[in-house]
């Protein structure tokens, strides 16, 4: 399904799919929300998850917390339909852009996982950076739908 | 500068910035065109490419291929003016958008990194997944720009 990756100038300026997989089997993606634009959350595929993607026109990713396959959307009904998915220069990262109607992508229960901000400017000696939060009010109470899966956040 | 990452609750719902950098140092990075909408790049930075970008409002990065920081656009003239920084709920990738003006921000030559479609629907074995150019014509000569610079792209 994949051509094999045999030199740089196919990889770049060729026609045929030949994607990088890093040292775990996987290639990060960027999800962006077909309505706004807005980024939804950066994730990661395997070969099964892209291929699943591919065929089935709803994003599947690879989830690094539970180890599995992850139709994102299976518990929570917010289902990524693709619109498009593109591949970079040297075809080692993907950007998806997905219709989730008026759903949510954020396990948190923001849209975006993105909610939040970094100021920019001269960061002083011992001081923390304050972020400022973009998206004000959650969509949904991630309590009420995901009930006991566990948080995917890691420390 | 960041906050300890201590617990999940405080990454996810906090305000202080703690990002988490993978075993190599590194945080993948989603850059957007601020006019176009457009991902230009996925690209990687370590703790000081991060206070950099903060610090001048132009992006920097790690390159993984020199090994260096990389203020993009040095070279090529195309720097990337940063409008916004976000974060996401674990705090684990960044999606930036920035002003590139008429730049381009793809070593090949396009506007976009991401300038090759993947098609939908059902792949027949054994057959390659061709794909689409979505931008028909390059925005420079990599040649005239990079000159000798060697090709980040890796098999």
């Amino acid at each position: 399904m994949f051509k094999n990756r045999e030199n740089v100038k196919e990889i770049e300026e060729g026609n045929l799919l030949s994607p990088k997989f890093d040292n775990d089997g996987l290639i990060p993606v960027i999800t962006m929300c077909s309505k706004t634009k807005e980024i939804l959350m950066h994730g990661y595929m395997n070969v099964e998850a892209l291929k699943k993607t591919i065929e089935t026109g709803e994003v599947h990713y690879w989830s690094r917390s539970r180890k599995e396959i992850w139709h994102k959307g299976k518990i929570s009904g917010f289902v990524q339909k693709v619109k498009e998915i593109r591949i970079d220069d040297d075809q080692d990262s993907i950007w998806i852009t997905a219709d989730i109607g008026d759903g949510s992508s954020c396990h948190v229960g923001y849209r975006s996982c993105f909610y939040r901000s970094i100021p920019l400017g001269k960061i002083k000696d011992g001081k923390k950076i304050k972020m400022k939060f973009e998206e004000k009010e959650k969509k949904f109470d991630p309590e009420k739908i995901y009930k006991d899966q566990p948080n995917p956040t890691k420390i």
